[in-house]
This record gives structure tokens, sequence and C-alpha cells, in this order.
């Protein structure tokens, strides 16, 4: 199950923890800028030590790159998920609430698009992210339409919407924030509902065939 | 104008050139590994100095890594391109043919996508050359509709397509060929095909309201 709502408290303690050591680095950055940056300085930064750093993060590539659905992201954006309306309606909430808390980032969003994309190593982080974001993605169709999710249908459905947000999120920061976020991930968001509900439809369709098979 | 028809002589030789170092480095690689492989050998053994191989490619990881959408590929789709069916109708037919060629490779796709998987350094090229290949389906996308190739529209189709199309070509690599990639493909371009027309039906409004405040 996905993101579990109440979490437990040491699980939180863990999320806040990330979220601080994240939040550092990027003050970092923002201060001093990338080459400058160590662990020991960002552990030191988010009052804690470097071993725990390590046991959160695999590297300063990793605390910098924060995935989109990483474990913390997810239970912030858990309750606000529509499970009603199809793979359309989970990725269109997911959009939306992504884009409100996006809102509050204490360093610029902007800033921090623009210093990954001049750093081969983030961008290297990033895709490894990518990949990670879309398994969890497929993880979570799986268990609002109950089809496999390692199925062609919701590996696609996860891919597409993955790159679609991916572009969404470079194209905002190339236009400096005008027309704003929120309102291009709704556009995109709209795009993509007609093939979430194609692959929903073959997967449903694959998913009668096997059961027919099975009984 | 994306891959003109018919091509000149000098394009035509350095086309066959790169895909003869292209075959060359992968039938060293499944006779010796990927650890082996330098490009010394590979220009040896397509009959080409060294010189000659840094003029087509930066390194090992490129010769390695061919872009779908590459300029010599690009060669070879282009008779077959549909272009009187908008975006759905390109892409449909550009996967058909892809799917056609791809039986033609004298090493088997599957082994170079199971090499590629194991080496870093070659999936930091391939996700360099999936930017590379966004940006030469935009300026396909625009040919064919009119539409600007930086529009939101037009950059979210093409990634739509690429990401789509990475993710097909994974999943019937971890299949072993089974269904076959054609029919893999096909079923692919239907799922893509509405969220397509959607990216061609905000393209063209935004388009008309350019238009209407030009005028």
């Amino acid at each position: 199950m996905i993101a579990p709502v109440p979490i437990g408290r040491r699980e939180q303690r863990r999320n806040e923890l990330r979220r601080a050591l994240q939040e550092a680095a990027w003050h970092l950055v923002a201060d001093r800028g990338y080459d400058a940056l160590t662990v020991d300085d960002i552990a030191t930064a988010a009052g804690t030590s470097i071993a725990t750093f390590y046991r959160n993060f695999s590297g300063k590539e990793a605390v910098l790159t924060r995935r989109w659905l990483s474990p913390e992201r997810l239970v912030a954006l858990a309750p606000h998920i529509d499970r009603r309306h199809g793979l359309a309606g989970v990725v269109s909430s997911l959009f939306q609430t992504y884009g409100r808390l996006a809102n509050e980032y204490s360093v610029g969003l902007m800033m921090r698009l623009k210093v990954i994309n001049q750093n081969p190593g983030l961008q290297l982080a990033m895709n490894r992210g990518r990949a990670e974001d879309e398994y969890t993605l497929a993880q979570l169709f799986a268990e609002v339409t109950g089809q496999p999710a390692d199925s062609l249908a919701l590996r696609l459905a996860a891919s597409l919407t993955i790159a679609a947000r991916a572009t969404t999120m470079a194209h905002w920061a190339e236009l400096n924030d005008h027309p704003p976020l929120t309102r291009l991930l709704d556009e995109t968001a709209e795009v993509l509902a007609p093939s979430l509900a194609a692959c929903e439809d073959i997967g449903a369709l694959a998913q009668a065939k096997r059961d027919d098979r099975a009984s």
C-alpha cells in the first residue's frame, strides 16, 4: 500500500530529517554555489552527523535531486489523491496538489531547476529518480485499478505521466513562471487524460482475458 | 525541413559509414564484451581511421547508443511518414516503419538493450540521445502542423512519444519478444493517439490566439 495514512512517528521524524537535509543543501548551493558544497557542511547545517546523512542519501547529488514521488512527498500528496475517477483522476489530483506545494519552497524551484540543468552529475541523478518515480507511480496505479503494476498498460501510463510532468516543469522554468506552474500542470493533466483512459481500457481487457483463461 | 528526400551522395556515404561503425562496434561487443572495446578496434573493424571515427562519434558510448531519430535513421523513416493524419498519423507510421527495420539488425536488438542496461555510461548516453530525439521529433511535428516546435503542445507531444517508445522497448526486451515488437508498438501508438490529438488541439488554439493578437 502506497503511503498509508496516518504514518508512524518514527517515519514522520525520518521524513522531517530528509526534508531538513534537502533544504539545508539548497540553501548552501544558493549561498556558495554547487561546486563548493560538501556533505559535511550539509550535515552540520541541518544539525546532524555525516553518518546520518549517508543513511538517508547516497551523496550531494542525491540530496539535491529530490524525486517527484519520494516517500516523504507521497505522504504529503496521499490524502489529496482522487481515487474515484480512474488514472486520469489520480494524475490530475497529483499535479494539482504538487503545484500548490511547489509554491512553499524556501529556495525557489526555478533556481533549483537551473542549477540542475548546469550539472551533468545532477542530471544523471535526476534521470535515476525519474525511473524510480515511474515504478512508484505504476504501483499507485495498480492499487487504484487492481491491474498488475508490471503490465505494459500501467507502465505506459506511468512513463507518460512522468515525461509530461518533466516537460511541463522545463517549459515553465524557461518561461520564468508565466503562465504559472499550476495552470500549465492543469493543461498537461487534460492532455494526458484520454491516453491514461486508453491505458486503463487495454489493461482491463488484458486482465479479463487472463481471468477467462484461469477459469 | 527534416530529412529531405532524395539526399546527396556525400550525406549518403556519411550515413553508410556511421552505420558501418555502429555495426562493427556491436559485433565487437558481442564477441569480447563491452569493457574490452576500444575506439581503435572499432575503426579498424570498419576499415577506417580513429580520426574518422571521432568526426562521427564522441566515443564508444555514443557509437553504441544510436538515437531512435538519428539523422541516418530519419533518412530511412522519412519516405514512410504519414503526414496527412495529424500527429497520431506521424507517430503511428514512425512506429510501424521502425518496428520493421528493427528486425534487420545483424546483432540482435534484445542483446543490445541488455548490454545498455548493464552499463551506467551507456545509460547516460541513451538519456542524452533521448533529449535530442525529443527535439528532433518536435521539429518534425512543427513541420506537419505549422505550429511552433518550442510550444508546450508540441514539446509534450514529443516527450510523450519518446517516453512511450522507450517503455515499450524495455517491456518487449523483458518479455523476450513475445508478443513481437511490431504488435506492442501498434498498441502503444493507439494509446498515444488521443493525447497527441489533444496536444494538436491546444496548440492550434494557442496559435489562433496569437494570430488574433497580431491582426
